[in-house]
């Protein structure tokens, strides 16, 4: 068979059968990226189900708008007013399939071959991969504790040709943990403004926030129209109904809506009513309550196990939100190859490695806090410590 | 902004506009791809949805498997062998979210830009949507009252260079309504055969046939792994809930997996679990026996009008299936002109040239006639052979 380039740069990951191995219920997983399912409000969504039906019957499984099911958008624009703190109406506002989805529809406007896609050193792999389609250069931006450091950044785009797009999680990031302080927010948006590129923000975390205060979301503090913010109900809500948004001023989000048509018309018109007449019939805010009070302790045991189990010189983040904590090991430690001897133990996490895509960096590991039982995270976390010992 | 090569080709289509208006209430709405909602089995759907919970319960709505949820692509499996002929296991079916995704993955996995497509002439404009996006050449084929016709495709084969795919759509086309004929099928598959390229069969309406008798798909007459079967659950079931499936051989599929992960990671967990429920808890075949049953009846009233009301000179297929009957007018008179003042008076239906990827071929309409109620049908068919003859 005769591939296109596009089908040549798919390459299997090993990281997908690493992920496939840590999914036997008896491994601690620590690689993974899902939400606590003890938390989805099984009982409410029977009662959401049944009141489409009887509310819109035939039109919640008729084809629907490609931009997406009126009420929902219009709740997602109140959303990002009370919760990112951006003013955006209904029609700023398109329905995707997960954020995923909203990746790569954006990666496909902006970026031809061989154009530049700036992103944070390290940054999210599924962002990775989706931009990777279209066959760019991957510049990485050095960030710190406080996120990304705004000389470093003013740097690449004075001495780099073809940026065309800048890829950015500002809110507990994945897979670093780090959230950018407001004095960073309000400088990255002005060499973002002097330089004129657009920037993808995306913030599938931002409601799970543990310590610490909110702050403006970077499109709450867009002047100009370049920021496009990706939002999603999947790590708040549930991810398997593949409900997303991009919210972006209308000249983007009308070339989004037509590449949109081409890729798959629409989402499920009954998934965006399941979202919708949750956020109607029951308290979304509450719930997301409650997902913070099991993250935040979750978070604290995986955090003060790191602490009390892991060998010397060995350092980890203390995130404000989110679900992962990152890891750095000594310089010339291979998380790759201990990771192979801690899957024998049954101790799953994902090497750092992954989430540059100029590689290297092979010392860091990601460990997800979300979806074991508190005692199962701190057994876990003893157990790679002395994994790590030992390979020290 | 500074968008893609690939945002540059896509343009806003004069038919989304069409297609909004013919929306209204009182239009005799002739352009809808819609099936027939009142058919939809929504006491049903109540009954899978709560038991869909029951069962399942949270890993209804949790991240699951981008190639679809195994149960679903098992009774998929089955079916491509009692309904298309075709032997297929469930690792050969992947879940999309409905086949206009199946189109975009392939037209991605084959097309570089200034490649060539083969389509039947003329073709679907969905198809043609989404294969635009990659910048392709479109080459069109002749095809007459029996489907493609195998000389024409040979010659063009002979003379055209960097063909990389061929679309095709054998069962009811859309939109000229043609069924090929057997031994083009086989003619077809000896001649790609020999070439050597992959075949894309579009197949959405192989179920709903009304009148002769059923015929293997190509996938089933395919000895080489070269056709790839795009199937769906929009019109046998329900479009709004995003079903549709590829089956291809193992080394495509897994290509298609790979880029299916960039994409979206998968289609809805609940939204696949209601087709497979739907499928275990109630009888599909008697469901689509109903759909048959209505729609014979609304094409027989369609063509029956359509030859008492229209002028001398105009002709229609007759199909044998499908949801859409193809009419010529006289050559030289222009169907998009006509088109803007039947919406005046309050009837629809898509002008021709859109189904044609390089233009022309003025003097065609598509009519539906899944939608509307018996009685609408032969009153609006009535109403545009009065437009047609003014028009004369």
């Amino acid at each position: 068979m005769n591939y296109s380039e596009l089908a040549e740069r798919l390459k299997p990951s090993e990281l997908g059968m690493l992920l496939a191995l840590a999914d036997m219920p008896d491994v601690y997983n620590f690689s993974s990226g899902y939400p606590a399912e003890e938390l989805f409000p099984l009982e409410e969504m029977e009662q959401v189900d049944r009141e489409i039906l009887r509310r819109e019957g035939k039109l919640a499984v008729q084809y629907g708008s490609s931009q997406g099911y009126l009420p929902l958008r219009e709740k997602i624009a109140a959303r990002m007013k009370a919760r990112f703190q951006a003013d955006c109406k209904a029609e700023d506002i398109l329905i995707t399939s997960g954020s995923q989805q909203g990746l790569s529809l954006l990666g496909q406007l902006f970026l031809n071959k061989d154009d530049v896609v700036l992103v944070e050193s390290p940054t999210y792999l599924g962002a990775i991969n989706a931009f990777q389609i279209n066959g760019p250069r991957f510049v990485e931006v050095s960030t710190d504790d406080k996120g990304i450091i705004p000389e470093k950044l003013d740097a690449v785009l004075q001495t780099t040709d073809r940026v065309k797009l800048m890829y950015v999680i500002p809110d507990f990031q994945n897979p670093a943990g780090v959230t950018w302080s407001l004095e960073r927010r309000k400088a990255f948006m002005e060499i973002v403004n002097r330089h004129d590129i657009p920037v993808l923000e995306d913030d599938p975390y931002g409601e799970l926030r543990y310590s610490g205060e909110p702050l403006p979301s970077l499109k709450a503090l867009d002047t100009k129209g370049r920021i496009v913010f990706l939002g999603s109900f999947s790590k708040v809500l549930m991810p398997g109904l593949r409900v997303g948004w991009i919210a972006a001023n209308p000249e983007i989000l009308a070339r989004v809506n037509l590449l949109r048509q081409s890729v798959d018309l629409q989402s499920s018109s009954f998934a965006q009513r399941q979202v919708a007449y949750y956020m109607d019939m029951f308290d979304l805010d509450a719930h997301v309550d409650q997902i913070r009070v099991l993250y935040r302790k979750r978070r604290d045991i995986l955090c003060k196990a790191v602490k009390q189990y892991f060998p010397e010189g060995v350092t980890a983040t203390y995130p404000d939100g989110g679900i992962f904590v990152w890891v750095t090991l000594p310089e010339g430690m291979d998380a790759k190859a201990i990771s192979r001897r801690a899957l024998e133990q049954k101790v799953a996490y994902v090497p750092g490695e992954a989430f540059y895509p100029n590689g290297g960096n092979g010392n860091h590991m990601r460990l997800n806090f979300s979806t074991m039982r508190e005692d199962r995270i701190e057994a876990g976390i003893r157990l790679l410590g002395q994994i790590l010992k030992d390979a020290l």
